[in-house]
Formats: structure tokens, C-alpha cells, sequence
């Protein structure tokens, strides 16, 4: 049975993980035979009010926080191994790009969490594949950009435009879709970029890609 | 199309809604040709932290939380009018034992939220199809106890036989299935009453009793 390694930010797209995005990404490994561990920075990070969306002065603990969706059976990023799994998934939300990366306040001149850049090196350099969902292949542009990888964000073009900045190649997808770029084994789906699709639209790109993932883990 | 009011109770299964079955909730809805509007009651609740899974001294607001899984797209339970919706959907989480009803606390002899009570009559009285999820059939159990309606909480007998006291009939079901009681229009899917379910299995589950859900919706 293959395993994959899934990410998460937080619980709340605002703040943290996508939570439909993180769902459907685990749903989907297991409707493809696979098993899946999750993991999270242990990190304090800010706190968004998701009924008013505005700032809080309040922190919350992005492990702690990411166990709501995940059950409890969670471990903080250090604990992630690629040499255990055979495949890396990326779910989105405002918190890829703000605690995974700071590409959302650096644009293409942000840098990669330490312990992210470590197992984003570790996976890709043993050739294993990896999934980045909405915001998420923000990651793959900053890690892969110097290898020219190929993603998606949907179609907003100032978002692709900056990501291109890094060497990356950006390819417009539907929210259904998703890219792949075979060499570099990074298979990207747009999911919430489109802020107005359906759960049951994100769960259709989020199911595509993580078929693809699963299928290219050897 | 037919409009689906979904009822949630926080973001995290130890303090509010069972966050996979939410979203399965909702993925089911799209995929079977139907639109939602979400609610939660606005209260303030007992926080647990989801990874160690002990409680805190804090409180949370059931609503502001629940907002994370809707993305922002929510309203408090008084908002709800059963004419403006074809069906309504309760996903599970000890949040539907502790702060729909009291069920968690008070067995049999609890009482459901007021707000709640009146909702579940508003559906029930005309004639509109209610599905519950997990520990949300004890709401159905103490609403329509005295019409013997037909649920199912899995295979856990002691639940079970609590339940049973309302007058409540209890039926043994496997995850991936649902059960129908065609009189009362009451579908129900055990989902993490079995605790060691895959997302994937429990999507299974939920979408069946959506599906059966939407067409029972007339």
C-alpha cells in the first residue's frame, strides 16, 4: 500500500489549511488504495475571525489547530521523513503561503519554512511526487523554480505572474483540472483559487490530482 | 434545484462538527444537483485541544468556528426557516451531542436545543427529509422518539439502547451504509461511531444518505 506524507497549516483557509482541500485530499488517497500520515508546523501563528474574516490579537498553535481535521493523529514536521512515504501532498489555504512559505506577504522573493524546504528537497530528490493544491504550489515555484517547474493557480494573473518570477512555468487550469509536470513529478489543481467553486468542484480537482500523485508513486 | 440547510456545531469532532463528515455533507449536495446554506447555533462552548484531546479552560463560539468550515458563508440557527430548504442534514461530532442537544450529557432524559427543536418540527411537520450523521440521530431519537422513528448509531449497544428509551427503534449499520425510515423521512449513517474509519469510508456512508436525502426531497 502506497503512503503519503499530507501537510497542513492550520484548520480555516483564512488562517490555516483549506479545510475542504485537506478533506478531499484525504478522501482521495483513500479511494485510491492508499494510506496517508499527517503533519503540521508546530508553530504559534495569527488567528482570523472566519465570520467577520478580520484579524484577531490572538494566536493559535498551527499543530494543535490542524489535529481538528486530521483526529488528533497528527506530528509536528520534524517527525517527516520522505524516506517513509512514497509521496508528498500539499493541501492549500492562506496558510501554505503564509506558515509553510511567506509567499504571500515575499511574493517570489519569499523563502520556505526551514523544515519544509528539507523534506520538499528530501521527496523530490529521491524522485518521489508531490501535490500542491490552490495557493500551495507557491511552495513547488519557490523549491522548484530553478528547474523550471510547471504549476497552476487557475487563472489569476497577477498571482502567476509572480510565481513565474521564481523560473517557474504557469499553465491556466479549470478547477476540475490539474497540471502535471512529469520531469520535476509536481502535480498542481487550483481548487479555492476559484474563491466561488463548489465543494463538490474542489473535490473533483482535488480527486484528479491526488489520482495522478498516487499513480506516479512507484 | 433543490436547497439543503445543513446544521453544524464548531469545527473539530472533541468540541463541535466532525469536520470530514461537514465536508462530505457538502460535497455529497453538489454532487448530487442540489445547493446548501449552512448554520450553527451562536454559542459559547467548551474548547478542546484536538491533540492531546483534553479540555482547556477556554470557550470558542460554536458559529465563529463552524464559519472555517463554510468559509465565512454561515448564519446563526434562527435565520433558519424550513420553507426557504427541500431537506436538512445534521453531520455529526460530539458538538451535535453537547450543543444541539444534551444527549452526550443527559442520555435519553436530554433535551434539544430550542432553536433546534423548533427547526426539526418545522422540517418534520411538513414533511420535508431530515439526515443525521454519527451521534446526530440521538437529536432525531429525542425529536421523534415518540413516533418510533427507525436510526442507527452503528453497532454500539449501549448508544444504542440509550437511544432506544425515547421510543426511538435502533438499527445495526456498517459505515459505508445508511438507514431509512420512509414514514418519518429520517435517514441516518453511523460515520465515526465507528471511530477507526478512513475518510474515504465515511464519505461512502455520508453520500449515500445525501443521495437518498435529495431525492426523498420533493
Amino acid at each position: 500500500m502506497k503512503n503519503v506524507a499530507v501537510i497542513l497549516s492550520g484548520c480555516g483557509f483564512l488562517d490555516g489549511a483549506e479545510i475542504t482541500e485537506a478533506i478531499s485530499t484525504l478522501i482521495a488517497i483513500g479511494q485510491n488504495g492508499a494510506s496517508y500520515r499527517v503533519f503540521a508546523p508546530n508553530k504559534e501563528v495569527d488567528e482570523v475571525n472566519h465570520l467577520t474574516q478580520k484579524s484577531t490579537v490572538q494566536k493559535r498553535n498551527a499543530l494543535q489547530e490542524a489535529a481538528r481535521i486530521a483526529r488528533g493523529d497528527i506530528q509536528p514536521l520534524e517527525k517527516l521523513k520522505a524516506q517513509d512515504f512514497d509521496a508528498l501532498a500539499f493541501p492549500g489555504g492562506f496558510g501554505a503561503a503564509l506558515h509553510l512559505c511567506d509567499f504571500a506577504k515575499q511574493g517570489s522573493g519569499g523563502q520556505i519554512d526551514p523544515e519544509v524546504a528539507r523534506i520538499v528537497k528530501e521527496f523530490s530528490g529521491s524522485g518521489k511526487p508531490i501535490a500542491a493544491i490552490c495557493i500551495a504550489p507557491a511552495i513547488m515555484a519557490l523549491a522548484l523554480g530553478d528547474k523550471g517547474v510547471n504549476v497552476t493557480i487557475g487563472e489569476d494573473a497577477g498571482t502567476a505572474s509572480e510565481l513565474e518570477k521564481t523560473g517557474a512555468k504557469h499553465q491556466n487550469c479549470a478547477v476540475e483540472k490539474y497540471v502535471v509536470d512529469h520531469s520535476n513529478k509536481v502535480i498542481t489543481t487550483p481548487a479555492y483559487m476559484y474563491g466561488t467553486a463548489k465543494p463538490h468542484q474542489i473535490f473533483e480537482g482535488v480527486s484528479g490530482a491526488i489520482r495522478e500523485l498516487i499513480k506516479m508513486a512507484s
